[in-house]
C-alpha cells in the first residue's frame, strides 16, 4: 500500500472517529443533563408563578426570587417566557457543548448542572482535548504541503524569489486569506443571521472563539425562535473546527518563517520541525505539482546560515 | 557574555515585560469599563426600585424587569444587594480579566460592556495571546532541562534503565507530581476558601481552567464579602500561569516520550524538536549536573531506529 494512501486512510479514520466521539459525548451529556434541566425549568416556572401570586411584593421576596433566577441563569436556564421552547441539552446543543469542550473554546453559556455531568465533563475533556489536538495536527500537517510548501515553491520558481522573500510573501497572502475567509466574511454572515449582533459584535465573536478564549457573551443560535437551529449550530461547529485548523496552519507557517528569518534562534525557542517525512507528498501529484512540492530541499542551506548567526550571537 | 547568562536575561526580560503588559491591559480595561459599569449598575438599581414601587406586579412588567436583569447579569452585574460592593473592573479584577484573555481561559463571568472595550479586547488578545505562548514556551524550554533531561539522565545513570523505560518512568512520576501539585492540592485549597464549592466543584474548576476551556460557572473570589479579594485574585492568576506552564511541560515530555516510543512516527505527526540548542545547560551546572544534562546525545541512536520502523511501515 502506498505511503500517501495510508496517510489519507489514517487521517480519514481519525476524522470519522472524532465525529463519533463528539456524537457519543453529545448523547451522554444529553442523557445526563436533560432530566436535571427539565426539573430546574419546572421549579423556576413554579417559583415565578408563586412570586406573581403574591398580594404584595417586598424587597426581600424579590431578592430571594432573583437569587434563584440568577442561579438558574448561570446554568443557561432563562426565566423569560420566549426562551423556554428550546433546550440547552437537546442533541444539537449537546453536540455544540461537547465540541466547545474538546476544542477548549468553552463559552460556558450552558454548563453541566449535575455532579455526574461535571465528572463526565472532566473525563470527556481529558480524552477529547488531546484527541482534538491530534486530529488538528494531523490535518494541518497534511494541509501544509498543499497550502505552504507548494505555494512557496511556486513563488520561488515562477517569480524567482529567494527563500526568505518567498516565505514572507506567502505568509502575508495566507494571513490575508485567512482573515478574509474566517473573520471578515463569517462576521458578515453572523451579523446578518443574529438580530442583535452588530458587525463589531460578530467580529468580536469570531476572534474570541477562534483564539479559544470563548467568553460566551455572544453565542450563535441562542436567540428565541431561531430558524433551523440544529443545522445552524452544526454549521458553527464546522466553522469553529475549520477556523482553528486554519489558525494553527497560520501559526505553523509563521513559525517556519520566523525560523528561516532566524527569529526562533534569537528568542532561543524550538525550531520549526521540518523533517523529511513532513514533506512527503500526500496526494498523488502530477509532474507540475511534484515540482511545487519539491523545492523544500533547497531551503536546507538556509538553516545552517541562521544557525551561524545564532551561534555568533550565542558564543 | 556567556550563553546561559544571556538566556536567563532574555527570559527575565520576557517575564517583566509580560507583567507590564498585563498591568497596562488591566489599567486600560478598568478605565474603559468602570464608568460603563457604574452607569449600568445605577440603571439597574433605579429599575429595581421602580419595580418595587409598583402597586401591582403583573406578568408583563415582571418579564420586562427580568429581561433587563438578565441582560445586566450577562455582563457580570448582579441586581442582588449583597453583590454590589465589589466592582468587576477594579484593578485586581481587570488584571484577572486581562490574564484570562491572554491565556485563552476566558471564563466570561465578566465581559466588556462597551464597544470600545470589545475592540480593545480584540487588539489586546491579538498581541497578548501569541506573547503568552512565547513566554510559556521560553519558560518551558528552560524548565525541560531541569525537570526532564536532568531526571531522565539520572534515572539512566543511577538505575541503569534503557532510554525507553527511563522516559516512561520519568513521565509517570512527572504526571503524578503535576496532578498532585496542580489539581489535588489546589482543589483542596479552593474548596476550603470558597464556601459553596464542593471538592468535585474545585477539581472541576482546576481542570476546566488549566485546559483553558474556562466555562466560567466557577470563578474564585466572586463570593460576596471575599476577604483579601485582590490578593486572592492575583494568587489565582499565578496558579493559572504556573499550571499552564506545567501542563505544557507535561505535553512536551509526553511528545518526547511518544517520539522515543515511535508513536509520533506511527501517527505521522511532527517529531519532538530536539535540536542541540535545546539541550544547552541554562544554569552553570556543577560536574554532577553536567552529567545529568548530557545523556541526551545517547538518545540519538534511538531516533533512527524509530525512523526505520516507520519507514518499514510506510514503504
Amino acid at each position: 500500500m502506498s505511503s500517501s494512501y495510508k496517510s489519507w486512510l489514517l487521517l480519514t479514520g481519525f476524522i470519522v472517529f472524532y465525529m463519533a466521539y463528539l456524537m457519543l459525548g453529545a448523547l451522554i451529556f444529553s442523557t445526563i443533563e436533560l432530566p436535571v434541566e427539565d426539573k430546574l425549568k419546572s421549579d423556576i416556572r413554579v417559583l415565578k408563578a408563586e412570586f406573581l401570586n403574591q398580594s404584595c411584593v417586598n424587597a426581600t421576596s424579590l431578592d430571594n426570587f432573583l437569587e434563584r433566577v440568577l442561579q438558574a441563569n448561570k446554568y443557561g436556564i432563562s426565566v423569560l417566557p420566549n426562551s423556554s421552547a428550546s433546550s440547552n441539552w437537546d442533541m444539537a446543543s449537546s453536540l455544540f457543548f461537547a465540541n466547545t469542550l474538546v476544542t477548549t473554546v468553552g463559552y460556558g453559556h450552558t454548563t453541566p448542572l449535575s455532579d455526574t455531568g461535571k465528572a463526565f465533563s472532566i473525563f470527556y475533556a481529558l480524552l477529547g482535548v488531546p484527541f482534538t489536538m491530534l486530529v488538528l495536527t494531523a490535518c494541518v500537517q497534511r494541509l501544509m504541503h498543499v497550502l505552504t510548501y507548494g505555494p512557496i515553491g511556486m513563488c520561488r520558481r515562477r517569480m524567482g524569489l529567494d527563500p526568505r522573500t518567498a516565505t514572507a510573501v506567502h505568509f502575508s497572502i495566507l494571513l490575508l486569506l485567512v482573515i478574509l475567509g474566517f473573520f471578515v466574511v463569517p462576521a458578515l454572515v453572523f451579523s446578518q443571521i443574529e438580530d442583535t449582533w452588530s458587525y463589531l459584535d460578530a467580529i468580536y465573536f469570531c476572534f474570541i472563539s477562534l483564539c479559544t478564549i470563548g467568553l460566551g457573551d455572544y453565542v450563535p443560535g441562542e436567540q428565541p425562535g431561531q430558524k433551523f437551529r440544529a443545522l445552524y449550530k452544526i454549521s458553527v461547529m464546522v466553522y469553529l473546527f475549520l477556523g482553528l485548523m486554519m489558525l494553527y496552519l497560520v501559526l505553523r507557517a509563521f513559525h517556519r518563517m520566523a525560523d528561516i528569518h532566524g527569529l526562533t534562534a534569537f528568542f532561543q525557542l524550538p525550531h520549526c520541525d521540518e523533517d523529511s517525512d513532513d514533506k512527503e507528498p500526500i496526494i498523488k501529484a502530477g509532474p507540475e505539482d511534484q515540482n511545487e512540492n519539491e523545492p523544500n530541499a533547497s531551503f536546507k542551506p538556509l538553516a545552517p546560515a541562521s544557525q551561524i548567526s545564532y551561534n555568533t550571537m550565542q558564543r
